[in-house]
């Protein structure tokens, strides 16, 4: 970096580092008051590691880049042509050093976000490339869609993360996206977000971008990006997503290492097999991240459901993906790491009933069972090719109640409300009681999009499924958005940056 | 009865005396091998059982039936004009009555079910006055609505049992409705069904067209009907259900116990207040049944979800009814009772995303937290005034995914499929292999309604929501019923039974 730009990040900093102190950040996403929900005694979890040790040690995992297997070879994996072997201790060791939790920091120091343990992170759909709103059907996303995920994102309170590819904005050039999608997540939202990771150089402009808004220090004492490293089940690495790591454990950024994996194509047919592949092949992931750099903030990713086995598709919100999703959970708790997966799934091409099943289906298992960051928390379609308009509000109302329902039931004196047991009369009603004028306002999450009325009264509004009143909802948030307040200096930095590297990514 | 009666009911018993034993009876219905979730700890239970002991011996339940009063005076509690409190020493001794598990009979013994431990069983929708579908939309429920739903029923695998009232059937007289409603169980379907609640007199014909169709030791020996008797909650059991309730444990036959509470108007706003309310409720009338008839087979029930304060209307699905089901099911288990809840409840009208949202955020926690009898597991729409054809039959595909669900994971060897992770290369695929080969048509559970097709197969085949897919479905379920046989002589006698009752009804 020059040092113009370097005194500025100074002098930023100083006014900055406040901001990213522990003490003052206000957490605003949810804290699981429940019990976990697990599926495998000790004795499942073990069986399931020392099955995947033996793919790590034995079968062994291919990571195609020299790059990488010089890594791994120096710090004691069995390099053998690209092929990559492990030993258990090995394993083990660099599995230590990853930090059992971590904070993402977001230039609204109130909307930084904490992974680990407890903390819940929100975040939206990632990937698709169309969009489907009821208007105007699916259609090829573009930046403007793009933009747009990004302002109901911020608007939501249920969403605690900006995420990375909302939509792939497919009427920008493929070499410079990345540079106007992440300059959309830091100039329409002010929560935290996801790097780009299709190579070495998207993911140093990335960085670059974070040291901008943030500051060198900043982002080196707590990750101001998060990305997401697909594994290419079974067990291999690509080039681009090791580049990509590389960059991000370098500078110390946060990676969810995650194998992608549908059951019965990429990974054998039963959920113990795949289960096995997927602990091997993320632990391969973050012991390499390790070795790039010892405490990298990693998170243990599964991505997991089956094929159809009719016709190949995916199934999405399948019985078997909660299944592997809960047993996952455990494994990445037994090495004390932060775990992603969940989502509100469907293979549903449109908001309907079938969207919303498979969603539930597979959101609420996650929940209970401890996942940490949920990539597609809102608006996936059609087995994620498609990102929805309307599926995205009406998911944030599921999200919502989640946020309620992980606070588990008050057994206080107070909540017992014993005095009004004893003063209500048998057949009586608790409306008019004090204890519950206590807490009228507060008392009960309610969706702000469903209905709620008698049928009359639905039938007099004119009987709208919830995805036509989600539709106008859409319409509303996105007429009624204002930008957050981004500092005038920083901005202009930013888009001097971008307009450098695009005239670099031209020549 | 009759002598002629007796002699046929000793011949039939003869035969059906095989059909009845355990040992014989195949069990179709699923067994959760999934671990249970719970919210409370064992302090919390004690909690909430300590205070609703205080709710039973110092605030007390109304019974308003004289009947009533007597038995409970006879067996120790204290009855001051129709209050009723009951000291926790007596609540214990006749809660350890009941039986913690039973077995309900059906006509075709394989159908016979098992209420408690592990065993769930999925119940269709109990009680509207209404139904809807697509084409013709909401109106008034008649006997062939009534009869349709038997039909459905009957022919999904993932319904166990017949159910009661599914709708009203409003074109029937109301004194003879129960004959009608009663007979059509058991010409239409050959599962299980519940009794009528709604008199004594009621009461009193269903055990006798039970007896008719089992014989009168059979159904001494083994519940063949199993009723819903709710509680008007605040503390109140009203005549007509302590009627019913009194016949039915009289008569050896099961009853579901259960408070009907929204929380904010029956019961406390609070969660822990109504947790309380709810058991001091439940354990009032189980111990009245059990003071009736000791060892009579009954159900801890819990039907219990918040009013929404802005309208005071129901609200279904919330996050405050899970947390409430999964702690009322932990209760049920302290008492070692068998434990009704859940069901695909939703607030909305027709089947679209929020009807799917609202129902599986229900169900699923109900089969998590060891719910052994589901009423409304399929077809409730609209607060429950109404029933969906659609509804029922989309409900019924995720009730085929909670088959697969509660089995949970298979680690055996064979599952863990080592030699097929060795064997496939990285970035092959696994649909081929032998592994996958031998489990291609039994690995996943496939939705039959839902569309796992690409989108131009999708468009092409008209871009139906999955509502509409379902639509066609009903129609084609019931052209094809086709009614289980039933014995000629038995259905001459149910008939003649009915015409001499409805003579007597309307005399």
């Amino acid at each position: 970096m020059s040092s113009r730009r370097e005194r500025q990040h100074h002098r930023r900093g100083q006014s900055r580092r406040r901001e990213v102190d522990r003490t003052t950040i206000k957490v605003q996403q949810p804290v699981r008051a429940l019990p976990l929900y697990e599926l495998l005694d000790e004795e499942g979890c073990d069986l399931i590691h020392s099955e995947a040790m033996k793919v790590l040690s034995e079968i062994g995992i291919d990571f195609y880049l020299p790059e990488a297997l010089e890594i791994l070879k120096e710090h004691g994996a069995h390099v053998d042509g690209e092929t990559v072997r492990f030993d258990p201790a090995l394993v083990e060791e660099y599995i230590s050093k990853a930090p059992s939790s971590f904070h993402q920091i977001a230039r609204n120091p109130e909307k930084s976000v904490q992974l680990g343990g407890e903390h819940m992170v929100f975040a939206p759909v990632y990937g698709p490339p169309f969009v489907h709103d009821l208007k105007r059907g699916r259609r090829e996303a573009t930046l403007e869609d793009f933009q747009n995920f990004i302002k109901l994102a911020y608007l939501s309170p249920y969403i605690h993360h900006s995420g990375g590819t909302i939509v792939e904005p497919t009427d920008e050039p493929t070499a410079t996206r990345h540079l106007d999608m992440l300059y959309a997540h830091i100039k329409f939202s002010d929560k935290p977000f996801m790097g780009s990771v299709m190579s070495r150089e998207n993911a140093q402009d990335s960085v670059e971008m974070a040291r901008i808004l943030f500051g060198d220090k900043e982002i080196e004492a707590q990750p101001a990006l998060i990305s997401l490293i697909n594994i290419s089940s079974p067990r291999r690495l690509d080039d681009r997503m090791l580049e990509a790591l590389t960059v991000y454990a370098r500078a110390n950024q946060a990676t969810i290492i995650t194998p992608f994996i549908l059951s019965g194509a990429m990974a054998p047919v039963t959920l113990a097999g795949t289960l096995i592949q997927q602990n091997a092949e993320a632990l391969a992931g973050i012991v390499y991240a390790q070795m790039v750099r010892a405490g990298a903030p990693v998170v243990y990713g599964s991505f997991m459901t089956n094929v159809d086995l009719k016709s190949g598709a995916p199934v999405f919100g399948s019985p078997e993906s909660q299944l592997a999703l809960i047993a996952g959970a455990q494994m990445a708790r037994r090495y004390n790491l932060p775990f992603r997966s969940g989502g509100m799934f469907a293979s549903s091409k449109i908001p309907d009933a079938q969207s919303a099943y498979e969603s539930v289906m597979t959101m609420l298992p996650a929940v209970q069972s401890g996942v940490n960051f949920f990539l597609h928390a809102a608006g996936w379609l059609e087995n994620g090719l498609s990102a929805g308009y309307e599926k995205f509000v009406l998911d944030c109302e599921i999200l919502g109640m989640l946020h309620t329902y992980v606070k588990g039931i008050d057994l206080s004196e107070d909540a017992r409300a014993m005095e009004s047991l004893r003063s209500v009369p048998p057949g009586g009603h608790h409306l008019g009681t004090p204890h519950t004028m206590e807490r009228f306002t507060s008392a009960f999450y309610r969706a702000e999009l469903f209905d709620y009325n008698d049928v009359d009264t639905w039938t007099e509004e004119g009987s709208h499924p919830v995805s036509e009143v989600a539709s106008r909802k859409v319409d509303q948030l996105l007429a009624e958005y204002q930008a957050p307040e981004l500092d005038e200096s920083l901005d202009e930095q930013l888009q001097s940056f971008i307009a450098k590297r695009k005239q670099g990514l031209k020549g």
